[in-house]
């Protein structure tokens, strides 16, 4: 088994399911990565681990989904230099417009790749990761562009 | 000299300005407090040790001042049993839309009471943690009584 | 039976469903409360009674949920110097937009602690009220600590 | 000197310049009022006061003006049975948003006739309320007939 | 049978179950009204005659509830000098977002009284009617007291 | 001189200004137009009027330009067959939120073709009206093809 | 069988349900049109060339419909100086506030016709196309004139 | 001198100096960009060209600013397989609401990396490119987290 090099963070249970369109995007593209539980505001310390330690272990990106007053991709991105990819959840009352406020509005120096809220988001963080890592595997460059153009064909 | 009773935190030297009002209301009610500038994105090891540090040295209540995608007053309650206020800064394009959602809408277990955006809340802040240290300081009960008498009759 | 330390309000019997979660919480800390339905339109009398008697008879930290242009925690928290938590009621067209707006963006003078729209901000609300109670209780302070470890478990 | 017949109010000593519109179209009717400042938050007792009294001396008509978590429409028509008209001001972050949304999602049994954010509210909430005298009026009814008129020839 | 007073006016057929509780209200106060379909859209004349001939038939307070743009009340407002009270629907994808700002936001001349969106505003509408009427029908108001007295009961 | 195939209204002497960028366009084209201030609320009659002889004067396009709760080209909609296009003011406190809902979300059976808020939009209205009216008149689609072009150059 | 006038196009499979008002509109008129699925995201070449055949080909009138970050009528405009008409759909957490602004807000140079979001949208992009085409078809005009007044009967 | 690895877009040439800090940022990291001027409006040939002809000249990461309607850095995404960074701009009457729902809410298959409004997401984006270039360039890399310290120290 090939060591993963996408970690994926959400900071509760159910939020595991709005990243399922991502984990497909992944698997078809045959990238291994781990799918972790971890909030930012109740496993503080645990999260900080695993922003620490993602980039020392091989992970080449981090993607972190989280709804509401979303913090887990900027608490991500204050403690690593890899590329950090947020996907805004819609599950509160405002349908993602808190989320992705929160993701989205980063000050200057902690950059965070915001994509659509919900699940299109979910899957286009997996295809940007896999764009990402493409730059320097020329054979995934390869089948990203034929997923391109089998999208163009449906 | 009396110790801190309140940590006062803004994430940006541009943002201490903003928090001058709160300031005027401690000294008004003559708390003392600590008012420091680190950011939870650029500063996350300095802010989670202040945080953490915060009951040990006797702090009662942290007033913390964000601005975008606030996220200084959520790390810290994640860090913290002690209650934290947060001041939404409407310094952005959006001016402060962006910032309130991001603090206000905590997920369960880490709660953060926001106050409105600007100076308004700025003063609140300060208010709102003299309300709660008056909870068991009869005197300063009786000063935030009168206090609140002049407001009326102004 | 121990003497009530927080008061529940909130604006009309439909709502008080939304307060269970508050009320959990409180449970779980054993703490005393009173829950009452008396909305500051229907009811200014009673409301206003029961603003001006709560510190008196013993009570140190109000909660008070209203929804559309609610108006029940800044008219609480015009007639009295206990710390006045509001909860933002979602059960309008605008999802709590409204609700939380005019609970927030309270003017200098009259603070109040508002938290998340809806069921994240009910549980959160007690949080904060046990927060608060637990700076001058020891032992409330320790099972809070367990609280928040439990929750990192979780 | 002829009786006031409105009352307007607003709540803080800066709003007072915004209410200029509405006087100066009172004045044009030659229709008497009274300009009071009394915060919902900061006078609380002063503006149930006023709120009470209204009708018993003869006010028909009160026009509430305040900006943020605009409580004092909504306050004053909890106390009366007079039709009560709220002015939002835009004074605040979000210019209005917040003040219009707390004045006009007032509960079934308390209703504010809210008119535009500003200037060109202040001016209707006056013309509203000259409408409503002029239903009894006779000659109201044709001064207003001729102010329509003329704002059409312009 | 006595002769309407109030003109209750909507833009579709699909409104009116939106005004029940409008007409409810006025039945309770045995106010007589008139309910009428006429969009500001599709039936500009008609509409038109409708606004024009109100105040010659009697009509004290003209109702006009409409959703999406909302011209209904505006256009009513532009010809007459009574007064008019708009009710937002929220019907559309913006759940009254749009035909509240479009009945709000009124020019400097031409005033609408707004009320909430939805069945709140709906009964609000005739309760500030019936406010309206009041003030010349002593017996109107007599009622008017009873009904708040009760509202504070329940 | 060319009879005037394009009638551009808006509802204030103030607005006239905004369709400055509008004349320009029409200018540049040589298409003749009539710019009339007429307000959908201040003027409905000679609103009315403008808008039921537009056609039988030989107008093809209506332009129509106004702020804050936006009628006039709803209601010009509502009494022609020809092609109303609205231009959204961005002149009150929201910047053009207000008035672009109260363009756009026409119901069916009265189209409103919207642009942008203000100058672009103002600009954009012109050129609209010069593709629609080019689909009769091969000379002016020449222009508009070679006004593409220089667009491109710039 | 008659030649196509209108193009309609959308983004994507589930989206031409949301165009079965357009049509049906068309038909009752009588007008020929083809509806295509071509997204600009996806089929950016078929698209591109879509836009670059319609003029030549007959095509007078494109109506384009899409969600999310809605590109397709900008894209579409672009390349053509045929009017195209805007559908926002309201598919996405957003309800269309992300479709339409992503439709309306064109620069200078290129517009947009932007409609409703959804179903009354729908409808008034073919009602717009059938205006826009009775400039020059005298029959289309009468019967366009039928329509309206079909419309008031209802 | 070294072959550009960023190609920097904008829409318009009073666009450009809000990319002034991505320039500042790549410039400060010695890493080579081409700054070009091309709208997906109005030069959607040219912008085609050079979105197509990006990935066979070396370029690694586009970096597309635009304000408004914004579909650059949809347009670009749509033809390469390049990572995309979107900034949207807030130079409109809607701060940027409307620029970066129509960067962000892209659809799945062609994601857009957003980045907050104006200068701090400018910067970001410039942060962002460096952290994927240094995936794979270990001098980089290094200075990427010296800079990451420097920031912590100011």
């Amino acid at each position: 088994m090939s060591k993963p090099k996408i970690l994926i963070l959400t900071g509760s249970k159910n939020d595991e399911e709005s990243l399922r369109p991502t984990c497909e995007i992944l698997d078809q593209f045959g990238i291994a990565y781990d799918l972790i539980v971890s909030s930012a505001h109740r496993n503080p310390d645990r999260t900080r681990k695993l922003a620490k330690e993602a980039e020392p272990r091989g992970i080449k990106v981090i993607i972190a989904a989280a709804g509401m007053a979303a913090h887990l991709a900027g608490v991500i991105a204050s403690l690593t230099t890899l590329p950090v990819i947020g996907v805004p959840l819609g599950n509160s009352y405002f349908k993602g417009i808190d989320s992705f406020l929160a993701t989205l509005q980063m000050p200057t120096g902690t950059p965070v790749a915001t994509v659509a809220v919900g699940s299109h988001g979910a899957k286009n963080a997996a295809l940007l990761a896999v764009q990402i890592l493409a730059l320097s595997d020329g054979n995934l460059k390869k089948r990203l562009k034929r997923f391109k153009e089998t999208l163009a064909k449906k």
